[in-house]
């Protein structure tokens, strides 16, 4: 399992939980939770695979993911006293998370030979619309629509692979793609940054 | 036509009712009703449809769901009065169908190649996210994820399936896996099973 | 550009301009009020396509419409103070608009080999349900289920579309299914005509 492969493992998993947790505070029962756990982990990279279409969506096709998911059921019953302790490393994971998936998005996007800025819609759609298909789900106005700003943390890390991709190698571009990803959204969280629209 | 397609064609037709009185419920017009029918009787197939990908799903390559959901539209109106009375019969209707759904579900999955665990899930799927969604477009948090249990029986019905199917022949693991969810719902609610999550 | 491009483009950005202001009201920021207005223009298509299934939906292949509906961003920031002076300019291209697109969507079913129902079903669901996702995404119940009669004036346009195309020309069917939207829905507001179900 290279390095990859485990971010997007660990991101996933960390996904997972915090759509568990969502599904206890609005008092979901097991399959409940479940569900909310299932699609803030995988539910933004479906919407990319279906809207790009013609297949199965990627989770369909390697049973890990379902497994992963499922492993956050029994976790979060062991973690419960000490999830607030685990507070900074979730953010750390969720973050490398977000900002891997958007750079798997963007390539999965334009291995169909869709444009570059198709891709990073996409890219942007795999990373963030997960959380909000938990909270249409939930019947809650998606977070990410006022206050969150990790959508253009997303854009920014989005744009930047393309651009690192294109003049240096790939690997240097996912490094520098997840690094703006964090940077901004720790930076936004920090200093509130909040990019309103008021016309 | 066999008792497969007649279970099938009465399930969407009960389905497709209790669609229409949930937006006869929630003050919803002709076209509104008619929605929600027709995304609780076919809502679960459809979103199957989706994830698996590649073809126009289900309903439309078969006009005659189209038709049955409509049909439910008068008949909400002829027997509005007595719509209680009826309600063991719709509880049937509505439990075989379920089942049904999950297994048929379970087969169309495993018709694409992939794999049982994944079309345990869409068996799932199949039967009960037709509710999920008509309650997202009614802004109610769905049903599903804090009382009804019956996703579990589906979960229930669908294994025993898979493995009536492997050991002994189809149409024995079809009764199986009906009954068992038909046994399983009228339990749970006698019994007020609940499926509980709090860690 | 021809006439029916012409329709097509300012129908979008007409649309894109009523789900950015739909997301002002509600508050959301810059992410926020983009995903409204794209969902609000483009969503019924996508939908469409999805449900068709087979291959990307239709503006991942043409970029224009993603960039007609950045344009509304600015845009509505320049008209903000005309905004009601402009109001009937905007029910024009609207009324047009959900017309064309109920009359694209058919064409675009039908060219998939799928029936002339289910066509029309795909033209009322491409000219209204990109209504339909805003509302759910801004966790309203979609106002199309209550008020608003445009379902039925597509469905009006649509079927004469079709009567239209097979006796006499396309184009005089895409004139004729046009006006009947405009005029159903001119009558509709100012008789307040709605279509009421309550067995």
């Amino acid at each position: 399992m290279n390095l990859i492969t485990f971010i997007d493992y660990a991101g996933t998993f960390v996904f997972a939980i915090s759509g568990v947790l969502a599904g206890v505070e609005r008092k979901f029962d097991l399959f409940g939770v479940f569900i909310l756990g299932f699609v803030t982990a995988v539910g933004g990279g479906t919407l990319r695979d279906m809207l790009i279409g013609g297949t199965p969506v990627g989770w369909m096709k390697n049973e890990i993911y379902v497994y992963i998911i499922m492993a956050a059921l029994p976790t979060c019953y062991v973690i419960k006293n000490t999830i607030l302790e685990l507070k900074k490393s979730f953010f750390l994971f969720d973050t490398i998370g977000i900002g891997l998936f958007t750079v798997l998005g963007i390539q999965k996007t334009l291995s169909f030979g869709l444009s570059p800025l198709i891709a990073v819609m996409m890219g942007v759609v795999s990373a963030v619309f997960g959380g909000v298909i938990r909270d249409v789900l939930s019947t809650q106005v998606p977070l990410i629509f006022r206050k969150e700003i990790y959508a253009f943390a997303c854009l920014a890390g989005g744009v930047l692979y393309l651009v690192c991709d294109y003049f240096y190698t790939e690997n240097f571009a996912i490094i520098v793609s997840i690094l703006t990803v964090i940077v901004i959204r720790i930076l936004a969280i920090r200093y509130k940054w909040s990019v309103p629209y008021n016309p």
